[in-house]
């Protein structure tokens, strides 16, 4: 596995109101905001020289997401590795005992994407994406 | 303020048992562990090619980081970001209504470091480090 964070998301009540900290304070740049329907949020994408940061506010009640900042409130809440074969990567990680959340599917760019769940990564959401070859 | 992420940090029970994962089956290298005897930590620093991982683990009962461990469990713990200069970062931040924990301090290799209050950045712990000029 290639050893390269992807991006670290946090979840937020409110892009805007948090963008007047992150971008208009901390000063990090804002790419675009992009709906992700399949993970029921929207996403704020702010690169910098080592990984983006993501800031996703959930659009639905009930997605994994909505739930998580229900009941732990904002913060950070995943990060991602790039791995070059998701496919491999997760067979290994799992017949190494890892829970996988799903099999690995397309996000809104056609990029193939899978979460590892947190008690198999000492309590961090653990995403891999698989970097456009 | 220059964007890029210096590490991220998960805050764990035991190093040696989160390596078992985070070296083992997710494949990070091991650069070294160090002592942190003013966060009153051990500190796992796992390089990747933008940013580290660092996994650390409290050596007292009492610090901020046994206190979140006992609290919240093992995860996710804060991001660090690098800034040129820490002093006037600090001071811009701190007028624009951050809430700044103490004053810049020098870790065990004597570069700068602080702590912005999760309060004050959507629920993330945020550190800032000076990158050695």
């Amino acid at each position: 596995m290639s050893a390269k964070i992807n991006h670290i998301a946090i979840v937020v009540e409110d892009i805007e109101r948090a963008l007047a900290v992150y971008r208009d304070v901390i000063g990090l740049p804002l790419e675009h905001i992009a709906e992700e329907p399949a993970e029921e949020v929207r996403i704020a994408f702010l690169p910098t020289s080592s990984g983006e940061i993501e800031l996703i506010q959930p659009t639905t009640a009930d997605s994994g997401v909505a739930k998580f900042l229900a009941k732990r409130g904002e913060g950070l809440h995943h990060i991602c590795m790039e791995v070059e074969d998701i496919d491999a990567t997760v067979a290994e990680m799992a017949s190494r005992g890892l829970e996988i959340l799903g099999q690995p599917r397309h996000n809104e760019r056609g990029e193939k994407y899978v979460f590892i769940h947190p008690k198999s990564a000492h309590g961090v959401l653990l995403e891999l994406y698989e970097r456009p070859g």
